[in-house]
């Protein structure tokens, strides 16, 4: 496998072409950001822990039976990747109580479990603020399909399952996580983008030490963040 | 059938009991408020002209079958209607794009036709900002069940349908509309509130011109605005 030309770059990956053309590379930058981009740093490390990070999770799916678009990685900041159809939609799955949800629900208590896990979409885009979208905006925005719409909702929910369950047995609560789908030359749905820190709220079990990004949103320095990022891959990954 | 005491007073709507626990009486105010209450006056007649038009709408919606909270007028400004089990969830229908949904999704042109007419549930809360909820927020927040959730979109495009019509025959593009929903003693759903130019979009068909609440939104005085609603009670009620 070898790196062709660069043909994205985002705010912490960037994309490469291969000589496959349903083969691509995602390299994991060691920046870091929030606010939509307003906050920005680098965390060194960060980079190949997110990438490994990711290669565990999407393992550990495809060892239980969900499509990923994981193929392996090529080096400790890269993984091979298959090209997907991506769908344009951020996908999240809450099982706790934080965040904006809870910003914008206070009639629910902060951290607290909420009666059964909810999916919800999202537009992709910064300039309009994210916005919420129901099945039915999804659709009018030809974004996606009723019937994909619902593919796509139960498939979170595996995941949601699977990796729930990998994180128990690491002392870790998994609070919400966003996913991003994408359809294979098949058309199936594969889990696609990343499954990291960046990407999922994780709290200690007995602690509820954050491991995770909001440490970084809410204002910790780069030394501490490293720390807490250095942390989850030891549970995620190491031992 | 004769006012008890007011047991609640809204920015455009007075509520009185009856002597029978299943009956209120809804009188309309001469107030208009727009921005969350923040904008508010005084429209002399406007009062009289709502409870005119949503008697009306009530009425044409019965005819055709569909089960509201009309049971008749009791003066020029007040309405005998059944007390209802609210939904609290503000739906909104689309036919047209326009309002906050068009600053939402800006890649929708403004008053363009909807492929097909769209259904929204908005969580009925000044201090949150009426929040969009998707089915599954509705569920979890404790507003609605799931198949209750499926007959108050099934009965909201039915309402649409039947307004779409009248107002086609006036001469006017039913562009969208806010319902409230109740559920009766038997549990059936009914439309209840208003249904009038304070809560849908009317647009003259041939000239575009705005026969609705937007004209005050967008800065009308109280005479240009009574004109509007004047306008809208001879195509609606009188005629």
């Amino acid at each position: 496998v070898c790196f062709q030309r660069k043909i994205w770059e985002g705010k912490t990956k960037i994309v490469f072409s291969t000589k496959d053309p349903n083969l691509i590379i995602l390299k994991f930058k060691d920046d870091i950001t929030a606010l939509d981009g307003k906050k920005r740093d680098v965390i060194p490390g960060k980079g190949r822990i997110n990438a490994s990070v990711s290669s565990k999770l999407f393992t550990e799916l495809e060892r239980r039976g969900i499509l990923t678009h994981f193929v392996k990685m090529v080096n400790s900041t890269s993984m091979l990747v298959r090209k997907l159809d991506m769908i344009k939609i951020e996908i999240v799955c809450r099982n706790y109580v934080a965040g904006q949800f809870a910003r914008r629900f206070p009639m629910f208590k902060e951290g607290a479990k909420l009666s059964r896990p909810l999916v919800e979409f999202y537009l992709k885009s910064d300039e309009l603020g994210d916005p919420l979208l129901t099945e039915d905006h999804a659709i009018l925005l030809g974004l996606t399909s009723r019937g994909e719409a619902l593919r796509a909702k139960a498939l979170t929910l595996r995941v949601n399952e699977a990796l729930t369950t990998f994180m128990a047995e690491r002392n870790l609560k998994l609070v919400d996580f966003k996913l991003e789908l994408g359809r294979d030359g098949s058309g199936k749905l594969r889990v696609g983008d990343e499954l990291d820190a960046d990407c999922m709220r994780l709290w200690d079990s007995e602690t509820g030490n954050v491991l995770d990004k909001d440490v970084y949103r809410k204002g910790a320095s780069v030394a501490e963040v490293q720390k807490i990022y250095g942390e989850l891959y030891r549970r995620v990954v190491g031992g």
